[in-house]
């Protein structure tokens, strides 16, 4: 976890439903940051909520404000969040993948506030004229509004999405069967392939380059040629035998 | 929405609880993916979960399977989700922002499945063994685990995060064979091992989970499978009759 993302706060504004708040702690957990504030929460028994699951602890240290200007006021930068297009929006609004990296660049230097309003309205006019911009995930117009803890967990996501760029962790053995290997099973396969009576007489040639061609193009690990040579060389010896 | 779209199957594989299945519905229909499959949810009344909000029409035409063989079937590409990075994994494991675009490229051609697995356990190592390979979303060291529905929501809005800059199609994108062709070539195959006595009586689970893999890491296209198919059932037809 880089030491930026203790600079960020979600803010939860009039959040109306407990098991939301425990959803985003949740969230927040599991990206790494561990900083929530709530403003006017609905329920006070908020902290027990259920749904955080392993972030107890973070809820249990939110800190509880009685206006949204006291909730930002040590913060450098505030970003509200809002599925609503159509209203007349005074801010600059910004898709998530676009405001995202502003977001760390701020983390950088200072305390960052993140918005969330509640969620039967969102953030209201006053809550919105202490932000600097908004940001917008961008979902389907005929169903735009998404559940209060799936925002702040695609949110939180985004933000914390380019920090390390992990590379795919590879079990596929990279070492590359020889072509060597490749030919045992293609002739072990052929002898299977005549014994079976797969291969009609007047197509020999015809079907032992389509069989060599298609063991080619399953480029093979060492470690799989090795397994299919195994078992094709078992049902060839049954095929021999068992008569 | 992009009509790629509507070939991502999001497959629940013995999800617990129906809100989880209710709020994975509400997620999909934000992103505009409305194609839901359970697979033996544990509670059969999950059509209900008011959690779908406004997706309950989406939960209403979820489509039901006994098995995750049956739900895939139709599928060329099989994507399992894990939060878990310590278990030995057969497969390739990416980050999720590698493996989106790489869903995003196949849903060009063929259907996709993306399956989840339970809440308490994940996906069983027999679900896994029917995926081509793994994505992770990247979360915490000390907290890995996330909420079912934010899991779902993260990976969607990746998966149709840059849309506009999806790689360009492929001239003739090649026609991947579907997940029911290459369990049908599994299928035969290990029936013949079988009755070659490849299979060791005290390994026969691990066997099957180590030839599906085999066979998933293939990779082969609608043709290939069609041809391994034809060979496989002529040899085994040998190994039965012949004796």
């Amino acid at each position: 976890m880089p030491p930026d993302f203790d600079r960020l706060r979600v803010v939860l504004v009039e959040t109306r439903n407990p098991l939301n708040i425990g959803a985003v702690a949740r969230a927040m957990s599991n990206f790494g940051f561990l900083r929530l504030r709530v403003v006017n929460p609905y329920d006070v028994a908020f902290r027990e909520a259920r749904s955080a699951v392993a972030a107890a602890p973070l809820l249990q240290a939110a800190e509880e404000f009685a206006s949204v200007a006291e909730a930002v006021a040590d913060c450098t930068l505030v970003v509200g969040t809002t599925a609503v297009q159509h209203r007349e929006l005074q801010h600059t609004l910004r898709p998530l993948a676009r405001g995202a990296p502003l977001i760390r660049k701020a983390l950088a230097s200072g305390r960052v506030a993140l918005l969330f309003g509640s969620e039967k309205t969102g953030l209201s006019n006053d809550d919105l004229s202490h932000c600097h911009w908004l940001i917008h995930i961008p979902t389907r117009q005929q169903h735009l509004s998404m559940n209060l803890g799936q925002a702040v967990a695609v949110c939180l996501y985004e933000i914390s999405r380019d920090v390390k760029k992990a590379p795919a962790k590879k079990n596929k053995p990279e070492k590359r069967a020889t072509a060597g290997e490749v030919e045992r099973i293609s002739t072990v396969l052929l002898e299977a392939l005549h014994r079976s009576g797969y291969v009609k007489a007047n197509a020999v040639a015809a079907t032992e380059v389509r069989v060599r061609r298609m063991v080619r193009r399953m480029e093979l690990s060492s470690e799989d040629a090795e397994l299919w040579l195994g078992m094709l060389r078992q049902m060839l010896w049954k095929i021999k035998n068992e008569r």
